[in-house]
């Protein structure tokens, strides 16, 4: 069988056996486990066409998607690719939805009706939504197909510092320094215990040694197996030219010291497999995404300002009033994807059933915030020699992030705070200046005195207080096939539902593209059939 | 004193002190570790300037600069500053030395006689030479300076593979399952040998808790403290929509099993002063930084087609002989700095004493080579998931490096090999296609038949066979401040030489960069006094 021609027969087995008929298929075709992955991932989903409906004599039907966000445009794009009609109701006045890049000149208004303008300067922005894609998501192969191009989102700097005040540190650790220290004393202990037998039961001879020989290269340690500092912490004075040797970083801590600060918790995040580098993002902002999606489906598809009000499922139709203006409209089609955040529509009036409403309202939502703070320097760069990455801290703040753009330009957008529920929901209620204020008051700690003095201007986004999302993302107890919320994962009757909060990659964009899919899928199987 | 007045007095106290008596006045004026450092750096280099003149009555003089390669520009960049009338003598057609950056049309004849011309589509490239920048090292200060866009080098990737065939393995495993089970396994073996008291005298009971709870975290451990796999390894099925919750890569290994494969030895790269990301590389091209070095020079004081012939101290000033297209012409100059290849510069009869000669001679050349390969597809990102970073080998290419620009292009350029020693001079004798005959078998192993049947074109390199550079660096046994290569870093006369293998940092642009930076402190001074 040809490369393309198994291609195709996956492609028809995926579309009828599902992935576990699939996967086997492709066992028994004796692809190799990496190739059979790519192939899963292609032969998984496949978009609706115009030709698909050539045999069967039916047509695209219309229909309305509730919700602009990556679920709802994604719907509309795929149906649109077999000629379906889709309205969208979006009720802010942009696509996106979560996704969402804050550039200079854009306005929120919160719950608590502070009012805020973003005055980030050219070409600054803070990606307030999604900000990192993994290479696995399908979130790039969306990038790939619409023309968005990627770089590099520097989810993790080895210069970038750990901070926890809780354990009594009063200046900020490397990573280099932190990893170097903990992995040079863990190894240490292991090589030791080893060596004196006591892993003698569980390992053969011939295990110890690899085992030993991987940890003095792993940790660093001289031929006594002992850990005593090393150049991965760095250097005080690095080393350059003759008579310049450097100097390396000398304030080892004991193991005792290291393990007492706790920053060895912060090390596991780059493993996760939704985390682990290389991550990426759109070059200029996340919200390329859905602007690409929107060009795409035709702007003339999207209507904004539109919040809905009521959801009938009429038997041969939908049926959605919404208010636009002041005014209330409706809208009916075919079919409807209803791609809005649960915790909204719960509040809709609908006829679906008390089974979709006591679903809706099983499913609850999460708190999270972000401030970007401009700078009129890039003194992170010239100062602390941080490029991009993550600096963790046990503050209120949690995660500051260095930007992963513009480096060596002028200016910069540091993240101040990305925290999340009660960190988040006790910045929530502040004014705008008061985040700000308390932000910088942390970052001073680490960073020192130019946290304050070289900053222009910031904003501050808390999406569990932003209407029409009240949440960042959303939990749902036992996962989305939990029978609990079957009614969600089924049409209910002209009805579909999606978004990342029915997927199992809840808060990524990945899973709003794979639950509008199937949506897609559902729609298209039953128009077809 | 503000900030720039402590400035300004460091800046004094480096230029007269060095950098030992300016650390010991940093910590006296209680500047943090970090500002320390960034201080020590800002302070420990000054350039020359115009205004150095006005108070000493003297002028800038000539200098005569051998090889245009990175220390020799940037002694001419540096020495410009202050109004010197340089002159550089470049023996290839091109400034840069090593930093050499091949695209379509570049044409290269080796000392086999091997000659090629590069087919690279347009925006395609490769580093032969240097391709990788370390956030703390100065060539980012250059960049910077001389407006030269940089990006993420992507160095370490959890999605490229490890492949180690001598250990028996028939097909690659990804990084992030390697150290997903490396860990596990290390991480069980530490906790368990803690629980079972073998650390009982190493460590308190604080400790020990603490030890267990980060191992827990770090290699991922069950509440029994077993590893039995890990979503950090992977997913044959990613999860995606309801119904989809996603299936672990299954493929555990035993402890015995992963300890055999070695694939361990590959981890401890990522913490390496020099290695650790993130590091970045100029957008475009590391030539980008010649380029704008020379463009800040003034490329009429660069002579291209230079061969030096003879180095000739006349004790009043000095005069260097050499051929340019057949004729052999010279120059005179106040001072010469010599910043070719010291393996070179042996060749070039000179009057600067044995000394010189015999130090020269004890320097001795290393290979490497790199082969760029063309794609008519990024079939690694489509089919492998892979955007950027590294494959680790035991194969003779050693390195393949997935490109770090150009993601979702239509075409890319892999490092098909990036080897040194033994294995680039088992390459180098070879035919242009015979290597890429050689490294595309290799890479069929890892990859699968793409990286054959959609290569499009290749390009391969090997400095120790390369005229005018004999080396992609250089090994100076002891140290540039051993005794033996003292007549090269004091003045011979009027000469002094440059380059990054009078450095700490050989290999590195940023070696070349300090040493640099010392020739042109020494001259200055000089002139000064």
């Amino acid at each position: 069988m040809t490369q393309l021609n198994r291609r195709a027969f996956l492609r028809a087995v995926g579309a009828t056996g599902g992935a576990g008929a699939m996967l086997a298929t492709m066992g028994a075709l004796g692809l190799t486990p990496t190739a059979q992955a790519a192939a899963a991932r292609e032969a998984a989903y496949r978009a609706p066409r115009t030709g698909d409906f050539t045999l069967t004599g039916r047509s695209a039907a219309s229909v309305v998607v509730l919700g602009g966000g990556i679920a709802g445009l994604t719907t509309a794009y795929e149906l649109g690719k077999a000629g379906y009609r889709c309205t969208i109701l979006e009720a802010r006045d942009r696509p996106g939805g979560r996704n969402f890049t804050v550039r200079g000149g854009d306005t929120t208004t919160d719950l608590y009706g502070h009012r805020q303008t973003a005055r980030f300067s050219d070409g600054q922005y803070m990606n307030a939504g999604p900000a990192r894609i993994a290479q696995w998501m399908i979130t790039l192969d969306y990038c790939r197909e619409l023309g968005v191009p990627i770089e590099v989102f520097t989810n993790v700097n080895a210069d970038s510092y750990l901070y926890n005040e809780s354990a009594g540190m009063t200046s900020p650790m490397r990573y280099r320094a932190a990893k170097a220290d903990v992995f040079g004393y863990v190894t240490e202990l292991l090589a030791k215990a080893s060596d004196q037998g006591a892993l003698d039961q569980a390992l053969t001879g011939d295990d110890r040694e690899r085992l030993t020989e991987f940890l003095k290269d792993y940790g660093d340690l001289g031929s006594n197996l002992q850990y005593t500092g090393s150049s991965r912490r760095g250097y005080s004075v690095w080393p350059a030219a003759a008579g310049t040797p450097g100097v390396v970083a000398s304030d080892v801590p004991t193991a005792s010291e290291i393990f007492a600060t706790g920053v060895g918790r912060y090390f596991a995040f780059e493993f996760e497999f939704d985390q682990a580098m290389l991550m990426f993002q759109p070059v200029g902002g996340m919200d390329r995404i859905p602007h690409a999606l929107a060009g795409a489906i035709g702007n003339q598809k999207i209507r904004t300002g539109c919040a809905v009000t009521q959801v009938t499922d009429k038997g041969d139709g939908v049926r959605v009033t919404y208010t636009q203006g002041g005014r209330t409209r409706s809208v009916e089609a075919d079919y409807c994807v209803a791609a809005m955040p649960p915790n909204i529509l719960a509040k809709v009036p609908h006829n679906l059933g008390s089974g979709v409403q006591t679903a809706l309202e099983a499913i609850t939502p999460s708190s999270a915030g972000k401030i970007g703070l401009e700078y009129r320097s890039r003194w992170w760069e010239t100062d602390h020699r941080i490029y991009g990455g993550i600096t963790e801290t046990d503050l209120d703040v949690t995660h500051i992030w260095h930007p992963s753009y513009g480096f060596h330009g002028e200016r910069g957008v540091l993240i101040g705070y990305y925290n999340t529920g009660a960190n988040a929901d006790s910045y929530a209620p502040l004014t705008p200046k008061e985040r700000e204020a308390r932000a910088v008051a942390a970052g001073v700690k680490i960073y020192g005195e130019k946290y304050r003095s070289e900053l222009a201007t910031s904003f501050s986004h808390h999406w569990r207080q932003f209407p029409y999302q009240e949440a960042a993302w959303h939990s749902t107890p036992g996962g989305p096939d939990h029978p609990r919320y079957k009614p969600l994962t089924e049409p209910a009757g002209r009805v579909l539902f999606a978004g990342d909060w029915l997927s199992y990659m809840d808060a990524w964009q990945h899973g709003a593209f794979s639950s509008a899919r199937s949506a897609v899928t559902a729609i298209h199987q039953r128009v077809l059939a």
